[in-house]
């Protein structure tokens, strides 16, 4: 067992290429996964309007969990009890949880800071709730995830200098305090970077995780507080030179992203993993993502359209159903539409990544992205 | 290929016993229907929340598509061109698709009658609209339903004795032009019997349908106009005398029914076929039909709760989740808590006319009858 252990989350990079995108592999107690990697989000504990079933179809390595809205509803505990997050939800996979820093942020009101953690009102029934670095893992040790994160202070993108500096400081003086919460065996902690789009103070932010890295290791490292409101210039700019400075023998986390563009992008610059509601949640507006660039399923085109969503996608929407059909049930506003649409969005980006690792791994990364990118051209898809 | 064409819908009797209640089985062009069989409904070309996937593991025999939407939205003459109903929607097996008079009677507005049809206003987008009996069998025809259904004018459930023979008279007339109409050589054309909770006028009114049929015999009979607001006692009563009547070597349909305890008094009787949008629309507000009664999902006592919804379910949301997620997920208004108590609620429902069947097929079924009605009592399932 132990030998197993100390193996979890190491990475192993399999690709021949010499640039920084890889194909890796790191073991959890749930699983190996193979990166690059999308993980779709499971906001409540379940993948809105997908059964596990589905999601395994779909082939996800990792799903993602979170902790602010488990925490309120059902309640960790209530999780814990009934034997923990992968059995509540019937998905025997890796999960990751987030921290909750992000939802108190973006949903809470009435928040406050202090130094010992950020009080707020539950979004759900107005009860006061107090979220702390300790308070976050704990009730990812009830959820019983494979990956938990420090929580952080997550800064509004535009945020000053000044400001952020200090908002930095505290999450890392909070990521001390997260490191010295004894976790589930099978569980790993990563640590969130921050410093928006200022490359110093992101490596500065990184030199401090290190330090507590060399008494007591993090299992992997994420980019926190891209895709927030920045031009996608500056995002790329920091991701290009940044990425490739983050320990290559544990998994990087690009938090948030995103688009297939910026998951290509990021694939190029040796991100591992990925999650962003973005594909789900373009899927429920009919906003589908396909080989051929992005196509509005409520368009009048596609009406009586006897053809698949994707001609190159091989899902279970795809295999069975033509636009005309996804068409009739969304502008019926059927439920079903959007499980259906979910599926083929979801499977696209989990498949991109997929043959993204497959390319790297047969050494023809660069042909591969060239083609992925000119079919995202294409008019009317 | 005319011998099996001739033995489309001619229903065999495989039960030993003698009593009215009967397992039959009958042809179709897209699969043998094994009967008793509750056909859940598909009423826009998707059963709600539930793909044809999910729909094949819960098993019904039949499934119904509504005239009326379908008509309307996306239109027949689309759905035919992209090669009918069943290719539309993913579904190979057996279809039925209703005449579309129930819904202009309950859904429509600005409705007129003549005798040559139906005027009335669209609910989805207020355009004027016909329907009469020709119409009716031309959206069906379009449609390519395997079994059809005669437009029928339907009564109010208390409609005073005159005005309902009135109604009923013009129903046979309608009976004889839709008669007249040609279908596709694998459709069968279903006769609806009216005559409220009134013995001697369902009598009077099948001996009229019977007269015609002499001449061009109708490939089944079903019970329309009960379950429509009089008492229980008043549609049981008919059902105990009338159904036996129908014509024994045909399908018989009683149209909208509905309980688990309407489905076994019907099967009592001697029917083959229900449909009823009740379990998948009790499903949708977190009522749950067991074996042993009908289940809140609301209630607080199911929040900490792990156990399946039915213990005595095999279904796919039994198998894998407590009550105490879909409990959550209910209360969170996520869409998957739509699609699996959906599913348990058809699996339940088809799984009770299968079992009932294969009580009649070994000359048990009394003692299933009474084993299913004391479950139902269950105090607090």
């Amino acid at each position: 067992m132990s030998s197993i252990t100390t193996r979890l989350f190491a990475v192993r990079n399999e690709s021949p290429g010499a640039g920084p995108a890889r194909a890796g592999r790191f073991a959890t107690a749930h699983g190996e996964v193979l990166t690059p990697a999308f993980m779709p989000v499971g906001t409540q504990g379940t993948v809105k309007g997908i059964t596990p079933e589905q999601l395994r179809e779909i082939g996800p390595q990792v799903i993602l969990g979170n902790t602010y809205h488990l925490g309120l509803r059902p309640g960790d505990g209530l999780v814990a009890r009934l034997g923990g997050l992968h059995r509540f939800m019937g998905w025997d996979g890796p999960i990751l949880t987030d921290s909750g820093g992000f939802q108190v942020f973006s949903l809470a009101s009435l928040r406050k800071m202090t130094e010992e953690g950020v009080t707020f009102q539950s979004h759900v029934d107005g009860s006061p709730q107090f979220l702390s670095p300790e308070r976050s893992l704990e009730i990812q040790r009830n959820l019983g995830s494979d990956i938990c994160m420090a929580l952080d202070e997550c800064p509004p993108g535009r945020l000053e200098r000044p400001k952020l500096e200090e908002s930095m400081a505290r999450t890392t003086r909070w990521l001390a305090r997260s490191r010295a919460v004894p976790l589930r065996t099978h569980q790993g902690l990563f640590a969130i970077n921050q410093g928006g789009t200022h490359l110093d103070l992101r490596r500065r932010h990184l030199a401090e995780a290190l330090e507590l890295d060399a008494k007591t290791p993090f299992q992997g490292f994420a980019v926190g507080g891209l895709s927030v409101g920045e031009p996608k210039e500056a995002m790329n700019a920091v991701l290009a030179e940044f990425v490739r400075e983050l320990p290559a023998e544990r998994p990087r986390y690009l938090m948030g992203v995103g688009t297939p563009e910026d998951l290509l992008f990021g694939i190029e610059q040796g991100v591992d993993l990925f999650d962003c509601v973005l594909p789900s949640r373009e899927a429920r507006h009919g906003r589908i993502l396909t080989s051929r660039g992005k196509l509005n399923l409520k368009n009048a085109r596609h009406r009586e359209a006897d053809l698949p969503l994707d001609p190159d996608c091989g899902c279970y929407t795809c295999r069975t159903f033509s636009r005309a059909y996804l068409h009739h049930l969304f502008r019926c506003g059927e439920l079903l539409a959007f499980t259906l649409n979910t599926i083929h969005n979801l499977s696209y980006t989990v498949g991109l990544t997929r043959a993204a690792r497959q390319a790297l791994l047969e050494d023809r990364f660069p042909a591969f992205a060239q083609t992925a990118r000119a079919g995202w051209m294409t008019e009317e898809p």
